[in-house]
C-alpha cells in the first residue's frame, strides 16, 4: 500500500469538480453533472473504488472515443411501464441516471416500471441509484452486466461478468436499506492484494486456469473468480445477463467487449432499472413503522460476538454518507489535484 | 433411505387426482385445480419435495383451519401495473396462481407488472410459476418469505427465512431458463440426511446454536442454516422479505408463524410476482435467436471435467419435465395410494 496525503472535501464541491472535469473531457453539462453525482455519492458512501477516481479511467476512454462524449440518449416506450433506453455508447453513470429518472417518472403513474438499457458502459456502483430512488419513496431492483471474469459452474473459461445487482428500500424519515453486491465471493482486488502481500487466499474465492480450486493468489489471477454459493451465484449472474443483456437488446456473455483489452471499442453493456413507487402501497408513516420494526428485529438478534452487533445491508455506507454530509469526504489528495488539473485545463 | 415401490403416472392424471383430493379436503374447484397444477409441475420437474406430496401436509392444516379452505381472494389495484392480493389465508399455490395470472394480465397492457401478496401460505416451488409464465412469453422474478431458519450474519438466532427467489426467461420454441433457489447453501433435508447416515457436513453449510461454524450435523440441526456467500446471501434473503413481506403488507422476519410449531395459525406469508411481457421488447424470433446463442456460449465452455458439460439453471428440471410429458412421472406408489384414498373418501 502506498502512503497517501488525504484531503477533506465536501460533496457539493467534489461533485462540481468531477462535473467540470467531465465537461473538459467533452461531456455535455447535464450528463457530466449526472455522472458526477453518482460517483460523488459513491465516495460519500465510502465506496472509493467506484468514486470520482473513475473520472480518470472514463477520461482515458472518452479521449480515444471508447466512450461517446456526445451521446444522444434515445428512449423508446414499449408499453406504459416498460421502456428501452439506447445509451449511444455514452458515459455509464449518465446513462444510468437517465434510466433511473425515467423509470421513477413512469412508476409514479403505473406503480412499477422498468427501463432496460443497451449501448451503455460501466455505470458505477448500484448503491447511489438505489439511494436516490429511496429518498424519493421508490423501492428498486437494479442490475448490470459486465466484462467476463467468471467461469460458469463446471467450466474453465470466463463467460460471465461479475454482474452487480442491488435492491433499495425506503425507510421514510430514516436511512434506506440498500444491498449492492457483485456475484463473486471476493473482488479481484482482494486477490491482487493477497498476491502483493505474499499471502494465500481462502478456499472458495477462485479457481486456477483449469477451473480447479486454488489458494494461490497468482494462480487465481490467471484463473477465474468463483461466484457466491457455487451454481446458485452462477445462476444469479446469468439471470442478470438475461435481463440486462438479452432482454435489453445489449451485448451479453462473451459479446461484451473488455474495456481493458479494447478500450477504444463500444462495450454495449446493458442495465435494468425496476422501480416501485411505495407511496402507492401504504402511507409513508406506516412504511416508516414497518421499516423501523424490521431493522429492530435484526439489530436485536443476540450477536455471536458481543462487540459486533448485527447490521443491515448498506448500514455502513449510510453511516459513511451521513458523516460525509456533516464532516466532508476524506479523499486521496493527489486524486483531487488530478481532477483540478483536468477541470482547469 | 426406505425402499419404495414406484408407480408411473401421467401429469394430467396426477393433477386430477391431487385436485380431487384437495376438493375432498374442502377446497373450492378452481383453487384446488390451480394448486394441483403447481404441485404436479413440481413432480414433473423432478422436484418431489415440493410436489403433490404436499397435499398431505397442506391437508393436515386445512383440516384444523390452519389454512382456509374457503378463502376469498381479494385483489386491490394500487396503480395500473401494481396490485396487492389478500390471500385470505388460502392454499398457497392457489393464491400464487391467482397472483401470477393477474400479474400476467396486467403486464400484457403495461409491459411490466407486480402483484404483491399477503395472507398466504407456503406456495410451493418457484419453478412451475416461472415455467407457466415463460410458456406465455413472460419473463419473471418471483419470491416469497418463509418461516425463520437463518440467523443474520453475526447473529445467533434465526430471524430470517430461507426465502426462495426465482427468475424465468422464455426461449420461444425451446425450453425457458429458470432459476429457482433458496438462500441457504444447503437445504435442511441434506443435513438431516447426513445425520441419519452418520456423516459430517462440509464447512460453510451451517452453524451450531451459538452461531459458530460446525461440521457436526446434529449440532447444525440445533443451530442455523448459513446463507450462500455469507453476508451477501443474508442481504438477498432480507431483501426478499422487504419486498414480499414489508411492502406486501404481510408478516416478515419473526412475525411469520412457524407451520410446524403453530400449524393451526395463519402464517400471513408474503410473495412478490413481477412479470415482464417480452413480446413488447422484441419479436419472438429474435428472442429465440438470442436465447439460443446465449445457451450455446455457455454449453460450449471448455468443461473442467470432460464428462460433465456446463449446464444452464433449470436445464435438469426441463429435461425431467419433457421426459415426464412423454413417459409419465415416476412417483412413490404409497403416496399415490394415499391421494386416491383422500380423493375417494
Amino acid at each position: 500500500m502506498e502512503t497517501a496525503e488525504y484531503t477533506i472535501i465536501y460533496g457539493v464541491e467534489l461533485q462540481n469538480l468531477a462535473s467540470a472535469a467531465l465537461v473538459r473531457l467533452g461531456v455535455e453539462n447535464q450528463q457530466a453533472g449526472d455522472a458526477a453525482k453518482v460517483l460523488t455519492l459513491a465516495d460519500m458512501m465510502g465506496v472509493h473504488t467506484h468514486g470520482v477516481g473513475r473520472v480518470l479511467s472514463y477520461g482515458e476512454r472518452l479521449k480515444i472515443g471508447g466512450i461517446n462524449a456526445k451521446a444522444q440518449f434515445d428512449m423508446t416506450e414499449m408499453a406504459p411501464a416498460l421502456a428501452v433506453l439506447d445509451g449511444d455508447n455514452g458515459l455509464g453513470p449518465a446513462v444510468g441516471m437517465k434510466a433511473l429518472n425515467s423509470a421513477m417518472a413512469m412508476a409514479e403513474t403505473t406503480g412499477i416500471a422498468c427501463v432496460l438499457v443497451h449501448g451503455s458502459n460501466h455505470f458505477g456502483p448500484v448503491a447511489p441509484y438505489a439511494w436516490l430512488a429511496a429518498e424519493q419513496g421508490f423501492a428498486s431492483f437494479i442490475c448490470s452486466n459486465a466484462t467476463t471474469t467468471i467461469a460458469p459452474t463446471g467450466g474453465k473459461q470466463a463467460r460471465l461478468g461479475n454482474n452487480p445487482l442491488g435492491f433499495g428500500f425506503p425507510a421514510p424519515g430514516g436511512d434506506p436499506v440498500i444491498l449492492d453486491m457483485a456475484m463473486s465471493v471476493a473482488a479481484r482486488a482482494r486477490i491482487r492484494n493477497a498476491a502483493a502481500a505474499g499471502q494465500q487466499i481462502p478456499e472458495g474465492w477462485a479457481t486456477d486456469s483449469q477451473g480447479l480450486p486454488t489458494t494461490d493468489p497468482a494462480a487465481a489471477l490467471r484463473g477465474f473468480l468463483l461466484p457466491l454459493g457455487g451454481y446458485k451465484g452462477y445462476g444469479l449472474s446469468l439471470c442478470v445477463d438475461l435481463l440486462a443483456g438479452v432482454l435489453a437488446n445489449a451485448a451479453y456473455l462473451t459479446h461484451v467487449k473488455s474495456w481493458v483489452d479494447a478500450p477504444g471499442s463500444a462495450q454495449d453493456l446493458g442495465h435494468s432499472f425496476i422501480l416501485i413507487d411505495t407511496r402507492k402501497l401504504m402511507p409513508a408513516t406506516r412504511l416508516a413503522d414497518r421499516m423501523t420494526d424490521f431493522a429492530s428485529i435484526l439489530h436485536e438478534t443476540p450477536p455471536v460476538n458481543a462487540e459486533m452487533p448485527v447490521m443491515l445491508p448498506g448500514e455502513r455506507e449510510m453511516r459513511s454518507l451521513n458523516n460525509a454530509r456533516q464532516d466532508g469526504i476524506r479523499l486521496d489528495g493527489a486524486l483531487v489535484e488530478k481532477l483540478r488539473a483536468i477541470a482547469q485545463s
